[in-house]
């Protein structure tokens, strides 16, 4: 049995593997070769449990998670994935799931910028400096010849460390600007990328602010949860989701379908998009919202391609059971 | 978090200890302070991905097994048990779960001959020599002055590998007797212990030959799997469950109070006698059946104390996230 910390997988894969996985998945989830049932939600007052299996023709993974939001010296969310065979059902590998989750979300975004940004996006806004946000910006730069990135926390505190770990990852030619205000990270923005779990808009609704840009939602993952404002669906020229699972479990989608700010016709499937090959124009597409909640048929692909790169390179600690 | 392979287990624990844990697990059930939600039952065509959490005061533990019927050159099961802490939620272990599982499943027996079997028991039997019924030999061993073993299973195949492996554990002291039929090894046994997997009774439908003796169902998991002959019923002057539990999962349960050989209310539960705190007469007990089909609770109360254990002994593989 293969163990991967988060140093090993950092080892073994690129953020552009990652996304090519996650486009991969899309062509799995639309040839519907893949069983995800709903996942087993454990509460224990305050804290939960959340197991998350999923069987592709290629792997076993199930994504265990613990939610303790009291935690205060430690991070709240806690994560491991266990891999095992399709063939024999045996444990090929455990993982640490908390980056593996990071990588895997930060290339649902890094796709999203691959399929839908123009080539030249030289801008990034990341609303929300939390782990999420840190895992978008390294796809979106691996995606774009990003120049300047604005960040936006609602807090100040971890804001410098984000930066600094940024700049440790994606290099000093990228420039790395703290901004005050969202209106301020957005302004000169062609990507703007929002990460918080907020139950409000985060996002100015200024229409004059919005127009014309990549906006990737990956923060509201519940309907009480939302990050986008009313006036960029009036403007939205293309309103995409990573899966069909978006429409029901994100406030994002829920909510502006509810109140008629857009029509379920309107909304694409990405997985639809890229399992289709037709070209997206990027150039003239104007306004274009794209809304991902995942599911954890993009966390057995990514586990197991995280396994088979560090088996090729010769990474991790294999334990004898 | 740490790594356990079955080696470090063996290191780290006794049969003893993992009795103790059992005895320490029934009062945890009768106290009802554990969550332990029905298991999560996975299917793709013959395979099976069971998930199994539960939580205590003290850990939190899931254990993920998986059942490939049609293995031919790797076992048909194999397990991994997860622990996290419950207090912040963390992964404090991985443990090979084949083996936590025979262990635990063992010391489910081993305390029932604790408990049940009269003080100078010498001689067991043993009907089904598969993985269970070899920590449930072992797990008997530990209780009782055992001097003589006979072993009796459909296929001869195993059988040799079986006693080598006996002895090696147990110590030449003790002589093993493979024999030809189920007849052959109740006669002279003391304590019998079933543990295959079979739908129709394995025990010889005979009062003559299973009078006064301590007999302990391992194998019928389901309703329709059934270890115990009627008239075992019939003279039964005791008959308990490891947990309720048992009364609609096993067959060997399930069937007796359907067909009426069996009332419910002549059914203890070992959870409650031990409770309870009152000595039983292993002298005068008569003929005794305790069947057990087990539950995640037991898992995590071991998992823990081998994680415990390890910790103290040094033991196992730590391992950077």
């Amino acid at each position: 049995m293969l163990f991967l910390s988060e140093q090993d997988m950092k080892q073994s894969v690129t953020m552009k593997d990652v996304i090519d996985a996650i486009d991969d998945t899309y062509h799995v989830y639309e040839s519907e070769t893949f069983q995800a049932p709903e996942r087993m939600h454990v509460q224990d007052g305050d804290n939960t449990l959340l197991l998350m299996p999923c069987f592709t023709g290629d792997a076993i993974a199930t994504k265990l998670v613990t939610i303790f939001p009291n935690n205060q010296t430690h991070p709240t969310l806690h994560g491991l994935v266990v891999l095992n065979s399709n063939e024999t059902g045996e444990v090929k590998g455990v993982l640490n799931g908390s980056f593996l989750t990071g990588m895997r979300t930060g290339a649902i975004g890094g796709s999203a910028v691959r399929h839908l940004a123009r080539e030249d996006a030289a801008s990034l806004a990341v609303i929300g400096t939390g782990t999420q946000g840190f895992y978008q910006a390294i796809a979106a730069c691996t995606e774009r010849p990003i120049k300047h990135i604005y960040l936006y926390n609602r807090s100040n505190e971890k804001i410098e460390a984000f930066k600094s770990s940024l700049l440790n990852w994606v290099g000093k030619a990228i420039q790395v600007h703290p901004v005050s205000s969202p209106e301020e990270a957005v302004n000169d923005a062609d990507i703007v990328i929002t990460a918080t779990t907020s139950k409000d808009p985060v996002l100015p609704d200024n229409p004059d602010l919005l127009k014309d840009k990549l906006f990737i939602g990956i923060g509201s993952f519940q309907p009480s949860m939302r990050e986008f404002p009313k006036s960029l669906y009036d403007i939205a020229d293309v309103v995409m989701v990573d899966t069909e699972h978006a429409i029901a479990e994100s406030g994002d989608i829920a909510t502006p379908l509810e109140k008629e700010w857009v029509t379920e016709d309107a909304i694409t499937a990405m997985s639809r998009h890229i399992a289709s090959g037709t070209e997206f124009n990027s150039r003239e597409a104007g306004t274009v919202v794209f809304k991902s909640t995942g599911m954890a048929l993009f966390d057995v692909v990514v586990a197991n391609l995280m396994y088979q790169k560090a088996q090729e390179n010769n990474v991790g600690t294999r334990l004898s059971m």
